[in-house]
């Protein structure tokens, strides 16, 4: 654990005090040096990177730097590393037909389903919601994940990765007013024709073949489901998501 | 798309040309301006800071930093949310063992799989096969996913939110020889007890049910499986995980 060996301080303000407190810190054994800077003392950043700070994150009004004082290889913990998409699959069970979109601004105009990136904080179930209704209109319900896709070096996601969930959502509402500015085209299209069009993207094509195999067999074949948890050690709750337990194993002590 | 209506550009060398080309940039329409800045000459940042630019993120030996000047609040893409945690549920089947251990430096020391945070760029499975050999000594390969979990202002993780995924795994060698430095104890354990312990956290023991119940049922009852799919766009390579599809509808066109 970082606050256990590190130390943690308001910058000094000065080149000559900063290159002595890391002295001082270094010969007391301390392994490492945590910086805060407010945005607009940035000057002391430059001060802080000729002593061999790097950054470790900023956000909005302050810069956070470390300098790694052990041996070896910094073995302190890194930031965030992945941003969070999440797309749904709004399928009308009444009629088998099934939400898609064509983006605008993309060379391909392949249909998929509506979805976007998670906001700070927000829970996978309800990007789902919240994107299917900005893109399309259309009110739903989170049913479950049906999949979880990782990709590396992410385009727009500034070097970092991303990961994108599709969810099975049910509709609420089937009135379609889709964004103008996001989507070219919005239409409830039968999912087996889905699943069979070239005009997709493989993920699109792939969930959907899921969905109809779903739809035909039960759903609780392609489900991942969610389940509240209170956190061990800080008093918050979480959602795990996985397959569907039985209740004799869920009971069992 | 930002890059379609942003201005990116390197950073006047001082106050009043930056003021000018902001204004220059707002009278042209431009919706957003984007800086980079290398951390040494991180005083330029506090200037740009007094023209209402913030951080949108920083690494190592550069920050960026953005400015909003279209309408409503920014619709900017923001940075990675989350980082991911990945541990490994190592079942020895011939034995109906598996591998769990205590952490060091935990008030409550509850058994739990061994993992640990992926490395940036660092695949789901090969987070598994890392972490499970750096604490436990224990080789293994990835089998599948069982369980995501989502938590927001998660401890240690500056703010940001946590993906933690528990995989199983199959050992392909099984001598303990743990990491003293991260665990108090390690051990192979009987997969009953560990379903039925009080010594565990909620999220471990209830993993451990959901694996007993794979055990003893076949595992296809509980993987979230993996298959690899070209990119669309990129001409890369992402997983992709989800219930298993039957090759009937696999192959469907």
């Amino acid at each position: 654990s970082n606050t256990d060996q590190g130390q943690r301080g308001s910058l000094p303000s000065s080149l000559p005090s900063l290159a002595e407190s890391v002295s001082q810190w270094r010969d007391e054994g301390r392994v490492a040096v945590w910086l805060h800077v407010p945005i607009l003392q940035s000057s002391l950043v430059a001060v802080a990177a000729s002593q061999g700070f790097a950054f470790h994150h900023a956000e909005q009004g302050s810069s956070t730097l470390t300098l790694w004082l052990g041996e070896g290889p910094s073995r302190l913990p890194g930031f965030a590393t992945h941003q969070v998409g999440v797309a749904g699959a709004v399928l009308d069970e009444s009629t088998g037909r099934v939400l898609v979109v064509q983006d605008r601004n993309k060379t391909i105009n392949a249909w998929k389903f509506p979805g976007g990136l998670s906001n700070p904080g927000e829970d996978i179930g309800d990007t789902a919601v919240r994107e299917v209704f900005e893109e399309t209109g259309i009110k739903s319900e989170f049913k479950s994940i049906l999949s979880i896709r990782q990709q590396h070096e992410h385009p727009g996601a500034f070097g970092k990765s991303d990961m994108y969930i599709i969810c099975r959502m049910e509709p609420t509402s089937f009135h379609i007013s889709f964004c103008q500015h996001e989507c070219l085209r919005c239409e409830w299209m039968d999912l087996e024709e889905l699943a069979r069009t070239e005009n997709t993207t493989p993920i699109t094509s792939n969930v959907a073949k899921l969905l109809l195999f779903g739809y035909r067999e039960g759903f609780d074949r392609i489900d991942i489901t969610m389940r509240e948890f209170p956190a061990v050690y800080t008093g918050l709750f979480y959602k795990l998501y996985h397959r569907e337990l039985p209740e004799s194993y869920r009971n069992m002590t």
